[in-house]
């Protein structure tokens, strides 16, 4: 297998992003394609013993930065790491693009300029998979669209559903609808016309509404959601674990029995971290355009880029592509 | 001031909402209206030193249960408590009614067979009061309308600016809209034609849109949403924070030291939970209908009514339904 690495991806770029490209050519030896300014990314690979790995720079001469607006940057910067990298996937030339790039224009790029979408997918969508007590959860729609119509959600439950057994092989995934209680008739409008398309018209395991207590409870496979709605329970997640972090740090410090006792129990504090670090991850597929595309945070360390390597590789070897081309229809 | 409190509210009822009734009148010495069976609160009742506080019951037959369907329950149950207690509000008995019940019901019973809506309100909005650092920040809607028309959400600005000015003392609260990015244009349709309003159009203080991790670093005052939006985010804060809180004790037990860590640092971990409980506001008020109703939560104890009743006794005394009649007209 041949994956296209965005080396001027992360925030951090590009020692994350080279390091991790590193990582995984060493741990699955498959070849990697680092895309980048050829200067920078030579000097970086040369902090690394590459001896025996399969790693080839392809030079690209701009960089999407994470301030650039993703909908003027396809056009502004055509020869950017992402046009060139997503290029490489339509061409042939690699089977999968992984980039901790500016998400906004990652999306545009591939969308309006590189892959385009599948011609059977009204609109191409973001997920994101979400480890719950051990296993993956795939949420779909995270950001790519608001306003989502119900026809659009019913095809993000049926890519997720593709990604979830072909991908992570899991048999007869749950697929449930984001909304505020598991009672049919909750949640708006489009959610609930939806949840009627789902149970009437598709072959999928559906298993109706879940709430956000019930996706962190592992009820649902595959959470299915309005782009809007889906990222700003995404961002409430790690907005509330963030303060409640904080918040635990700040208190243990306040007085010294409770500052020995959390350095006691420091083991625990980094199970916990482990448990919830989205850098296990480290990235998930833009779903519905023509090539695998694996979106990482900006925030990605090597390890996460070395884990989204991995996800593009699943999603490779489950052919999730050709499978959203061939089943994506619902026959109604 | 006369505050009228459902004692069949919330899931232990009678004892908890006995409990902070009691509590209440004795703490700020107003007169309060026990509302329910009169045999089963009396004998509450005498599980307390009532002596020489102002406490009477006002009879009902009825009880909403948590499963009451809340749009049949306004009709099959015409003498429940909630009912009754806000009909005490409607003739001028008393000034506020405070439930823990069945919040679509109460919603229900008070916007179409009580109180009624204030006529220059296009929708009631339910508010959540989150406490950040110590200081209060009001939510609206976080719950009693799904697709919110931009109209409307601009009410729901403006009744939340007057019950933070008016109730909680906030001198010219910072308004924001809840989105999934800082920028003007992120959001859906409706925020952004929310946002040029409310920026245009308005007297607010507007500070634009606000994330749900700001939310919690107190960028706003008051967070206006669509109220299925509003309650995506709050459950969504609520779920996270008990899955990461079973996740750090579980982990905690999960060797001696950690334990023995844990143990040391119990005032660290009361301190995080005083910080983060729900039950130190207790309630927050229903905005738009003729006459103060505070919500508060299911789950409500004893302080939870107490304070709810706290919160109607601002809202009465910042006299914000007359500030609703009042002030609500935008002229565009």
């Amino acid at each position: 297998m041949r994956i296209a690495v965005d080396a001027m991806g992360s925030d951090n770029y590009p020692s994350p992003d080279v390091e991790g490209a590193v990582q995984a050519a060493r741990m699955y030896s498959d070849e990697i394609l680092l895309v980048g300014d050829r200067e920078t990314v030579e000097t970086e690979l040369k902090k690394h013993d590459i001896l025996g790995l399969k790693i080839t720079i392809v030079h690209a001469s701009e960089i999407v930065e994470m301030t650039d607006k993703p909908s003027v940057v396809g056009k502004t910067k055509p020869d950017s790491s992402m046009h060139i990298g997503m290029n490489l996937v339509k061409d042939g030339e690699a089977q999968a693009f992984v980039t901790a790039g500016n998400t906004g224009a990652a999306l545009t790029i591939a969308m309006l300029y590189t892959l385009h979408r599948i011609p059977a997918v009204k609109r191409p969508a973001l997920s994101s998979i979400i480890r719950v007590h051990g296993n993956y959860v795939t949420m779909v729609d995270i950001g790519a669209n608001t306003d989502s119509k119900p026809e659009w959600m019913v095809q993000f439950a049926l890519m997720g559903d593709i990604y979830a057994r072909k991908a992570l092989k899991l048999e007869r995934p749950r697929v449930a609808l984001l909304s505020n209680g598991e009672e049919k008739g909750k949640g708006n409008q489009a959610i609930q016309e939806t949840y009627e398309i789902l149970q009437a018209y598709t072959h999928l395991n559906f298993v109706g509404n879940i709430e956000p207590k019930d996706i962190l409870n592992g009820k649902g496979d595959v959470v299915v959601s309005d782009g809007f709605i889906g990222n700003i329970t995404v961002k409430s997640f790690e907005a509330f674990g963030s303060a409640l972090s904080g918040l635990i740090r700040s208190e243990l410090k306040r007085d010294p029995i409770s500052a020995m006792g959390g350095l006691l129990a420091r083991r625990a504090f980094a199970r916990v971290s482990r448990q919830i670090d989205p850098f296990e991850i480290g990235g998930a597929p833009l779903l519905g355009v023509n090539g695998v595309v694996i979106i990482g945070h900006g925030r990605s360390n090597a390890q996460a880029i070395r884990n989204a390597i991995n996800q593009a590789r699943l999603a490779v070897s489950g052919d999730i592509v050709q499978s959203i081309r061939d089943d994506l229809i619902v026959s109604r």
